[in-house]
């Protein structure tokens, strides 16, 4: 590892502030801040739910007269807009922050640079993108729809060795283990909405929700994702276990009137594309993780609306008649659909990769 | 890591000899020995080449005088018969060392506990087991086949993440990068046999010959594995590259005076299983690579033949009509075959996983 500098030191303490937020923020971006006075951070804060205060306001808060000359680190460019809570950085200039360091900027062209400038204004001393990577990853989502408007698009797949996903029969249980399996959950609870389509709810009827995580001890303070089936054939059955919660469901299919009774958000049909631009758009809606079979899949993969894939890869052979787990039909190398290999865990018996189409240009 | 007492630093440094020699000792198995005064090493040693003398017989060389009284670490429970050169047993003994620690024993179950009796004998303090996993890796195959006259068996597979080795047309070019093609190299140099199959000859006209290896400047000082093409039709063309070193070509399949004339040693048709037993038996082949095509490696792995996989995955879609890795049919998950994930590692883009068979009673 190499030497870090103090600035970037102080950084990754603010970045592991927002790291204990990731799960609850939603719809907002987690935001980490700490304070440093005389070398010793004299306060700290994260992002609260929807509706609550910044993080620089709790640090702030913490600081109390001791921010008075000190340094404040901040992951997203503290906000120049008077929204559910006044503007973070009036709050820094009137603390009498001396310096702010700032990991990213406000993803939005429109306003990014106006927390900086009201900073600047008021005298006050500004670093910009110090551990912008370790920042940004955080809220890829947040940071892609405000710069885009479309949403950072997670496709998870899991397979066996000889890329299977179940028997011929629809058989599949436990191809991979309970390791691979729980981290699913991390990639559900950092997502707006989780998107499958109907073969998958008819098959397993699933709930696609948020059921337990290493790092939370309160299941309830999760933020749930949306579920959004794509039924354009309006099969979904009433009483699937989706149903259950009507409240984050999503049906991209034929109106129906059963469902609009039960409180069922209902998406016109719409290519993938204006579906995840409306997701952003209307629902603020920013990271979508696909978790489905083998078509709807192919289909994310083909039109090229995945940001990322997830694929577990189980050291398991099912045979050459078992399920393929992409189904497009090439006859040649060049139409190959190649990936970048980002990172590579063992989790437990199973592998994950994480993986982000390869493009020429890089 | 947890604290290494001194023995087992001390012998790790013999592993390291022993790792300098792996390449070029076949079929001896790679051996080191350090000789230890003062919490000082005065001596060292690696098997040299057949013919050579063994790992304890340089370090004795070196150490000469300090060797009395000292402490000898060896990775294998030293010889106590007359062979090529006389036993090390004896040596160790003339030499005057006090203490003896050995990281495996004889694996012969015949000779087994021969080498250290000797020792005992002469009133040297003896210590077995130390490190003894690390000094089993370098040995597998010599130790597998001397306990039990089957030699070591790898598998190499390459395919893409949804399991394909090629398009159906047969065009397969890079499907694993630059990173993972060279690392082949190492399981070769290591193997003192090849197996492939008639198929992959005809469609690739491959050498499988070890041609470059990071750690070795001068690749003539690697004992080249026996290339073992399993023919049984009699198919191999007489102007194939393989037939370029007849010198290191077995050929399973029906008599052919044209390559009997070439020097090629050819075998009777025979099972996967007693193939094997003779590679040992009669050829003092210890560890066997297997590169071949779907057919021939779900063959083996069928017929249960396979100690450890080695799997390249590379992060590419082939798509469905593309060639199967692995080409059983099997209709119930109950049928899979699974494996136990033993390593992960990144090679550039591509995965390496190593695998060995899933034992239930493991």
């Amino acid at each position: 590892m190499s030497e870090l500098s103090q600035d970037q030191l102080w950084m990754l303490q603010a970045v592991a502030e927002a790291g204990k937020a990731i799960y609850r923020t939603r719809p907002n971006p987690a935001v980490g801040c700490v304070i440093v006075r005389d070398h010793v951070i004299v306060g700290r804060g994260a992002t609260a739910p929807v509706g609550g205060s910044h993080a620089e306001v709790f640090a702030l808060r913490e600081a109390g007269e001791l921010a008075r000359g000190a340094t404040a680190y901040v992951t997203l460019e503290p906000c120049a807009h008077y929204g559910r809570t006044p503007p973070c950085a009036k709050a820094l200039v009137n603390a009498g922050l001396a310096k702010v360091v700032i990991a990213c900027s406000d993803p939005n062209p429109l306003v990014a640079g106006k927390g900086v400038q009201i900073l600047r204004d008021a005298g006050i001393e500004v670093l910009t993108g110090v551990c912008e990577e370790q920042a940004a990853e955080q809220n890829k989502g947040f940071l892609k729809a405000m710069a885009t408007g479309r949403p950072y698009v997670r496709l998870k797949v899991a397979s066996s060795l000889d890329g299977r996903t179940a028997m011929a029969s629809g058989e599949s249980k436990w191809i991979t283990g309970a390791q691979a399996r729980s981290d699913v959950q991390h990639w559900r609870a950092i997502s707006g909405a989780v998107i499958t389509g109907i073969e998958t709810v008819l098959a397993d009827d699933c709930q696609l929700n948020v059921r337990a995580l290493d790092a939370v001890e309160d299941i309830s303070s999760v933020v749930q994702p949306v579920r959004i089936v794509l039924d354009r054939k309006g099969r979904l059955p009433f009483n699937a276990k989706l149903m259950e919660h009507p409240e984050t469901l999503m049906v991209m299919g034929p109106y129906r009137q059963d469902l609009a009774d039960a409180g069922v958000i209902q998406l016109e049909i719409q290519s993938l594309e204006s579906l995840l631009s409306l997701l952003v758009r209307e629902y603020q809606i920013y990271d979508v993780l696909v978790e489905a079979g083998a078509t709807l899949s192919t289909a994310f993969l083909q039109q090229k609306q995945v940001d990322e894939m997830i694929s577990y890869v189980a050291p398991t052979f099912l045979g050459q008649s078992a399920r393929a787990m992409f189904n497009a039909d090439f006859s040649r190398m060049a139409e190959q659909l190649r990936f970048k290999l980002v990172q590579v865990t063992q989790l437990g018996d199973d592998v994950r990769l994480k993986l982000i189409p390869f493009q020429e240009s890089v």
